[in-house]
């Protein structure tokens, strides 16, 4: 039981850990007049963008607190969830903003820690993201620890049983909160980010002929705040979601697994250690001096699996003292989910990478245009799906039969929720790896537009094409964790609705069979909305990304001098249509999120909404995996070709490849990241308004 | 009882009808030498990949047969199977074979009655049409009546209830020699006809700058050779398999719904029925002289509508003649699917058609560049999903609940399976609206390259563009019937494991919960199976088209005066280019339509499988339509800038929108028509290989 407090001081750690790395880039020297004055350019974009963000987010979230609030005087939801949609929301946005507060800190001080050595740049870039991935784990547990005691004490009255009844079926409740920011940080954010890299790309690379991240272009300061307010912020977000997620959803299968209390605990006692062996993991990762992809993707990975081996270490003792050894098979549910990021992972960084077939594929087919360019790419893409959905499968039927699922089904699927806690419990330090991505990005533009030594351009090259592999481990994480949190949700949403059946002597009883029209329709559905949901964001992107055209286009002809560098662009007004652009679709996203099992519940009723819950899982997974795996590989492919195959820089091929590049944008970074979260978020939705749903659905 | 013998009068009727159109076309004056010409290198060219098509295909069907025999002889299917296979597979190639004759046989005959006036090359190329119409449902009803017979007499001891469940079992098994023939046939064509027409395009159109079908392009004669190959003779044999398999598992599902004999003759004699309003409506399509697509369109349609309205009439008297009035319902399931098939094709138009917005705006995006045509063109056909997810489910609710599912489940499942049936009926005239597209649009490629009076192509070029839109609508009854028929398949396939289960005293139950594992990892394969499918036929469309690219540049280098008309290019090496290409995949093919379910099946069970197949379904279903409506909206985004709008024909919008039509040619020809083929073929592999799965299944 005293186990329990592992959370609140694993918390306090991570909280720490950041606050120390935090402190310690603020000291760090920023760099000569200029580079400081096109970081705090980026900086003031980055604010004003999130200042506007917070505001419309605000407001949404005060009427879902009144919505809530309302229905939970109603007694249609516990009168707790309105306060912890708040808190997880909070939380969430906080992750996401100080995690580009530190970004947009840092961005200037790596560029400036490369003219020294690549090694105190890669180390700079590497705290920053530490900042985020520490920052994300320990509000998580924050969270999860305040609601757990303020619960606990609450309930202090009922036995134990009843007690954690209680507890797991309101916190299960919170994940909403911090899903509905998730999706408004990663929607908004990536909807900006590509938006003005598309524009910048689009009339920069494309027509004007200008290199990349040239100050010339009005374009490329929105090109960087991009890169902070949707590759940081947007993430960060992302991945406090998943993380709450994953634990949230074991805690309330462990009750109907017949684990009680125990069962709860193991989730946040395997997360409260994966922060300690992050921690430790994040001081392994240091490199020498010679620029080599492959020595500076060894210290990233020697950083993560330290930490992971350490977690496999400990959780053994974890399982056995928590639960007893004849819960061994628990144990190797969580290694199953750990094995299975990895593997992911690898598959992805497979694909995308152009020094494997996939890729070096897609460069070759630029020969003969951007139309073949599109179509192989498409189709690495969603070849690439079935590894992951073999991993995945192979993890969920490992993890319910190792767990005991065959002779107790309710702890097999306690057994597949565990495996996303173990696959996300190094999560500090994963997150550390990717979260450096957009920051070494940030610094190479930075060099380039203060016009600084190709040296140092060099060394952040290095640093941000090595952000482009891990970005991709990164992204195996969230998204294997996203489908088998999603996976769990659906038996968390089984249990939850069947409890308060129960509770309210209410006339329904689940029939989940996949002959059911309900369910049938359901799946369609789910599906559907995936599909729905990424061509808004997709044509988001593209309407914003050609406002930007027409923008630069413009500055380009009226504002004299500007080609010959003689004038400054309007930064601004870029970063203003940007902004403005991603706010205008937060609403039909949020539409499409809560009003989805909305409008099916309250149709199909829940067996319906169970439907909809795994067609999205199902198609969504897999086409967030298409998605980002195209996406990469396109945009290898044109790094690649600009390397000097296949013609090189400014051929024909490369024409072709920027075209592929782009498309790939709000696949790889909008749309498809993108996609997790709403699984997510409608799995949540569904058990919030599930008391809502059962008491007024038609059919 | 009686009435069943309506199956074969109508399958005679049809073939009579076929045969009078066919024989009708032949004496028709076919043109000037140089059509003549033209024509010959295009029906020599489809000769030729037939020939090769069916050579492989037959050594594919005899292998099939030795092993289907072999687990006859062992007792894991029936006797009858191996034999069924091949008329299955012989009837579906046959049809396709015999509308591909046709249309080589129509193309010159339409260019030439073009000459003389609008109505003339409209009758000519309806005609064609409706041969390749009538055909299919010829065979198709004549292929159930031989073995309904045969069967019949066969189980002829038997009392009425048993001998149905044995007949009906039995011919459930038959559809899978017809649907690996209309696999190999679409993929096969598909992709002959896209690398022909996107390798024709990339160095005719954008490179060298030349008309389409210009006699120059080495390509355009194994362009046009690919219209008939893939458009005619793939989907001939696709639509043969969608009305069998419609009708079949309406068969299956009427014994368990208790409707026993008379459950099992209304598919039948709704079919027939069919059959004789298409040949009624077939006479009322014609036009008047004005070129106006309006004119055209509703030509077509007064035929279409004018057979549903019968069908309508019809069967409300074959319904409760047969199955009395308590029985209504089961016709409201009926007409719920002809209503869904039309609606889905009117949707199915307005993504599609550059009348309403989504073209436009694809159009307008084309100003912006390529990358902004293809993510504007993924988005809308993604976001084209949505209705008619929604009227599928609207559909299989409806004929659920009218046909009475509320009380009795299995004629809840019956009457989902029997909306196909109805949304199926007019296949007849909805097939002869859609099949005379390609012949439209090879009369113009002849009426090119003969360089006959602009008013002749001007003729040409108005059927063809009509062709577009009645292959929509063609597609939205081809894409719905799927969806639903699929539907029926999953229902029929626990049907037939369960009888066997029973009839062999084997321990298993079915636990189709979506909590299931087995189901879940089913559901994941299931999807994942489609995107890896489609992977695999675009990439090769891909592939064959860089081929041609390549040839076709030689060509041009190599043999002089071609440029200026004065050599002949060698059309031959580009039509045995793209043989060899679409044969190549179709080994892949078979084995992801064949093996995944095997797999799935011995790994994890009768559960997984049905899992597999809600998975290949819904998923599917989602990824056809989007890949139909992009590629559609991309072609007619093209043809409405080379309407002049946007810059026009030669501007750099253009240019961008033939990448966009270019991308969608494989989504809307190769791997989106396919994609509803694999679907059935797996479910028809499940039931195939059902005892033989339940016997040695792992998990």
């Amino acid at each position: 039981m005293d186990l329990m407090v592992l959370a609140p001081i694993g918390a306090a750690l991570a909280l720490i850990f950041a606050l120390y790395k935090g402190i310690k880039i603020s000291k760090m020297e920023e760099g000569t007049q200029e580079v400081k004055d096109i970081a705090k350019k980026i900086r003031i974009g980055a604010n004003a963008y999130l200042r506007r963000q917070y505001k419309g987010v605000g407001l949404f979230f005060i009427a879902m607190f009144i919505l809530l609030f309302v229905l939970g005087c109603m007694g249609y939801v516990s009168i707790f969830v309105p306060f912890a949609f708040i808190t997880g929301g909070v939380f969430s946005g906080l992750s996401g903003f100080i995690g580009m507060k530190i970004a947009t800190l840092a961005n200037s001080r790596t560029t400036t820690a490369c003219t020294k050595s690549l090694n105190k740049g890669l180390k700079v870039a590497f705290s920053s993201g530490a900042v985020m991935g520490f920052v994300v784990v320990g509000f998580g547990l924050l969270d999860l620890s305040i609601w757990y005691y303020i619960l606990d004490w609450y309930y202090r009255a009922l036995p134990v049983a009843e007690r954690v009844v209680n507890i797991t079926s309101t916190m299960l409740t919170f994940g909403m909160g911090a899903s509905t920011m998730a999706l408004f940080a990663r929607v908004g954010g990536g909807i900006f980010t590509k938006a003005a890299d598309v524009g910048a790309d689009l009339v920069g690379k494309v027509e004007a002929g200008i290199p990349e991240d040239d100050p010339r272009n009005p374009a490329v300061i929105a090109d960087n705040v991009g890169d902070n307010v949707g590759d940081v912020a947007g993430m960060g977000a992302d991945l406090y979601e998943s993380y709450v997620g994953a634990v949230l959803s074991s805690c309330v299968l462990a009750v109907s697994a017949g684990l009680s209390l125990s069962g709860v605990m193991i989730p946040l006692v395997v997360a409260a250690t994966g922060v300690i062996a992050s921690i430790i993991g994040s001081f392994f990762v240091k490199t020498g001096e010679e620029v080599s992809q492959k020595k500076l993707l060894s210290a990233l990975r020697r950083g993560v699996y330290i930490a992971a081996a350490l977690i496999v270490g400990v959780s053994y003792f974890i399982v056995t003292g928590v639960l007893g050894n004849e819960y061994i098979g628990i144990y190797f549910s969580i290694i199953s989910g750990l094995v299975a990021g990895i593997g992911i992972g690898f598959f992805a960084e497979y694909y995308t990478n152009s020094s494997y077939k996939p890729t070096k594929h897609i460069a070759e087919s630029s020969t003969t245009g951007s139309a073949t360019v599109i179509i192989t790419g498409l189709s690495v893409g969603m070849l690439s799906t079935a590894v992951p959905v073999i991993i995945v499968g192979i993890s969920v039927i490992v993890s319910f039969i190792l767990s005991g699922g065959m002779e107790n089904f309710n702890l097999g699927l306690y057994g597949i929720a565990i495996s996303a806690v173990g696959m996300l419990s190094t999560l500090g330090i994963t997150l550390a790896t990717d979260a450096y991505g957009p920051v070494a990005d940030n610094a190479g533009g930075i060099a380039e537009m203060a016009g600084l030594d190709p040296e140092v351009r060099k060394r952040t090259d290095a640093l941000d094409s090595l952000g482009n592999t891990t970005a991709a481990t990164g992204k195996g994480f969230a998204i294997g964790s996203a489908a088998l949190t999603a996976l769990a949700f659906i038996a968390a949403y089984k249990d939850s609705i069947e409890l308060l059946v129960q509770k309210n002597n209410i006339d329904f009883a689940f029939n989940l069979s996949l002959l059911n029209p309900q369910v049938l329709i359901g799946l369609f559905i789910g599906g559907m909305a995936t599909f729905v949901f990424a061509a808004f964001t997709m044509n988001a992107v593209g309407n914003a990304a050609s406002k930007i055209v027409l923008e630069v286009r413009r500055q380009f002809k009226e504002i004299t001098g500007l080609m010959e560098g003689k004038a400054e662009p309007d930064y601004a007004s870029c970063v203003d249509i940007c902004t403005k652009a991603a706010q205008k679709e937060l609403i039909k996203v949020a539409l499409i999120g809560i009003g989805t099992p909305l409008v099916v519940g309250l149709l199909l009723g829940p067996n319906g909404v169970a439907g909809l819950l795994a067609g999205a899982t199902t198609t969504g997974f897999i086409l967030a995996v298409m998605m980002a795996n195209s996406g990469g590989a396109w945009d290898n492919a044109k790094k690649y070709i600009e390397e000097g195959n296949f013609g090189g820089k400014g051929s024909d091929s490369h024409k072709a490849a920027v075209v592929g590049d782009t498309v790939g944008d709000p696949f790889k970074d909008t749309a498809g990241p993108a996609i997790n979260i709403i699984i997510k978020l409608m799995a949540m939705v569904s058990i919030v308004f599930g008391m809502f749903i059962l008491t007024w659905h038609i059919f």
